[in-house]
């Protein structure tokens, strides 16, 4: 049975006391869009944040049917929440003994204050003025979060995928102030050919007729840069061989956007749906907020540390344990670079255990093989 | 000593006689641009067709000032031959031996007749209305090039890359007028990964303010659409430590057209100036006829035939030889791409040899190692 679950709200900062971002930018003050699970116990030690992926949401279980001010971006197959699988009672994460909260990401578009919100100076979106938001930014609001609740110490911190960037970045800058770590199909810092993939969606984004630098809200916006862009990540997704099948079943529908070209065959048709579908949900200056995040991630600086070795000092000073899952046909992060944070873990003398699952899913598997990850969250969770 | 070469004309078909192409296409006389190196023997039996890839052109050896027609498209930095290192007095492909012919390909930029040709019956450049042209269209009008030397029997057809795709559909619709097929790093049947970035690329162009569906000759064109294709596909062409290492020693040039999104780094500007550089010598709409051509590109349908041994039992009648040539780490045809074309040839039961070369340069060592090649194609065509 799936149980309904409804977003709040919590304001941080104001005018009179704005959040100050890395590279400069201001906002004057801001909505954090969350949700949780289960209860809170009496000493606010059971409490686990999760950080959602790239094009995620904070909506990770039950059923949620809308939430305030996102409008027609909240589609139905949104509602659903994008970890059930793993989030409940008796589940990898046991909500009958855990407190889990999940926030939208600030720059993000389901009700955290992001590029399509309004800025109250001008009461226009703030578009292509929103500023660049770091992990080390997320980090920052999410700790107002926690404090919000009264929490201490976090039982845990677990992202899969951007997610676990984010993970990373809050379990090295508030190290006191988490025990265990989970990281999921993510990274240490950002590979070349990351940075490639994503700046290619950048520009995808960037150079449509419709973008007009990020001021498109009274427009039809950026739709086949998006498309285009979602494209690009999509294969990095999922294993190719799944795209021709789910291709196969697809109707060619010839699309009247593409100048010259004639769309040829089922495989670009089911692309351009695929890129068409994920448009109806998602904002394209939050896709270009957090790609950003993601390509100038370095655990390091986001730490404010000067090695490696000083970034997780801390966290074997708190003596944190980590878990850390490669998936082997993962084209998205690849194996090689959990293993490159795992090495930083070995060296800095931490407790870490990295396990392998071999699946033919590729990244999307943290979303669809719940029984690859769970013995292992639920065993160290209840450790 | 780099020797002269210029480029030469032929025309094919008239306005009574217009070039009929497989999708439908009509096109009232064409007119092909080629060199030739070597000398014709009395027998006319010498002659090697070789066949360039997708962005490169006819001008493979020796030094080309200048092509009629083509204009500021001709750069400097094509003046020099692409195959330099593999073809003259004594090299792979020894000119004191054989007759070499390379035609640049119909739809392209080089002074064959393309999308920026003008159209004689409006008097304006074809743009969109220039057909799409298959591998087996190039090869009709290719036939009548060595028709027009009055040769009967190539020695050899020789492709690297897209090149390979041709010089297969060559060997095979004309079995009986090939002797030795030399294929360098290319494929039997586009794979989906293939389709997946050609289409990417397709609609990066597309998508670009200034294409206007491919009419934009009296414009600046879809330039950065053609630089985000080149970015695209450039990243199978090389090897990702290549990029970085060139894009270390570059300096970071901020760009004024990404609009909300600040060139973060030497990498990205490293990308955007190869992207720029291609699109000062090369043309999109003849990069999209091509990027067609390879997308759909299936040796059995484009030869007329039912099945691979169906396509093969030709050359096998022939009597021909094949040579083909893989490279460990090309991510552009991979090498399951050559192993499956290999297959088909075995099981034809045709001569075959398949060599595999070492390298850490990718998809581009055909153009940077000669010697990796040199001594078989040279063993092969002496044989």
């Amino acid at each position: 049975m799936v149980v309904e679950s409804h977003t709040q709200f919590l304001q941080i900062g104001s005018p009179a006391a704005p959040i100050r971002l890395r590279d400069g930018g201001l906002l004057p003050g801001v909505t954090l869009a969350y949700e949780t699970w289960g209860e809170l116990n009496a000493d606010r030690t059971n409490a686990i944040f999760l950080f959602h992926a790239l094009s995620g949401s904070h909506h990770a279980v039950g059923r949620n049917p809308g939430i305030e001010g996102v409008g027609d971006l909240w589609q139905p197959e949104m509602h659903e929440g994008w970890w059930e699988a793993m989030i409940g009672p008796g589940k990898a994460i046991d909500t009958e003994k855990y407190f889990v909260i999940c926030a939208n990401y600030l720059g993000g578009c389901y009700g955290s204050t992001g590029p399509s919100s309004v800025n109250p100076e001008t009461g226009k979106p703030w578009g292509s003025s929103f500023p660049a938001v770091a992990a080390a930014d997320q980090v920052e609001v999410f700790k107002d979060l926690i404090d919000h609740f009264g929490i201490q110490t976090l039982h845990a911190v677990i992202g899969p995928s951007v997610g676990g960037l984010v993970a990373l970045t809050f379990a090295t800058r508030f190290a006191e102030r988490v025990q265990n770590v989970i990281i999921i199909a993510s990274g240490f810092k950002t590979t070349v050919l990351n940075r490639l993939i994503l700046f290619e969606q950048i520009l995808a984004i960037e150079n449509d007729p419709h973008f007009n630098g990020g001021d498109y809200y009274d427009g039809q916006g950026p739709l086949y840069g998006l498309v285009l862009a979602r494209m690009i990540s999509h294969k990095t997704f999922v294993h190719l061989d799944a795209i021709e099948r789910r291709a196969r079943q697809d109707v060619v529908q010839p699309d009247d956007v593409l100048a010259w070209y004639r769309v040829r065959d089922q495989f670009q048709s089911y692309m351009l749906h695929q890129g068409k579908k994920f448009v109806r949900r998602f904002d394209a200056n939050t896709y270009l907020r957090i790609i950003d995040l993601w390509s100038r991630y370095d655990a390091t600086q986001e730490g404010d540390a000067e090695t490696p070795a000083d970034l997780f000092e801390r966290s074997r000073l708190a003596g944190q344990r980590w878990l850390v899952f490669s998936i082997d046909s993962d084209f998205c992060f690849y194996p090689e670079e959990q293993a490159e944070l795992v090495g930083h873990l070995e060296e800095a003398k931490l407790d870490v255990m990295h396990i392998t699952v071999h699946s033919d899913k590729g990244h999307d598997s943290f979303l669809l093989e719940p029984d690859l990850y769970t013995p292992h969250i639920s065993w160290v969770l209840g450790k």
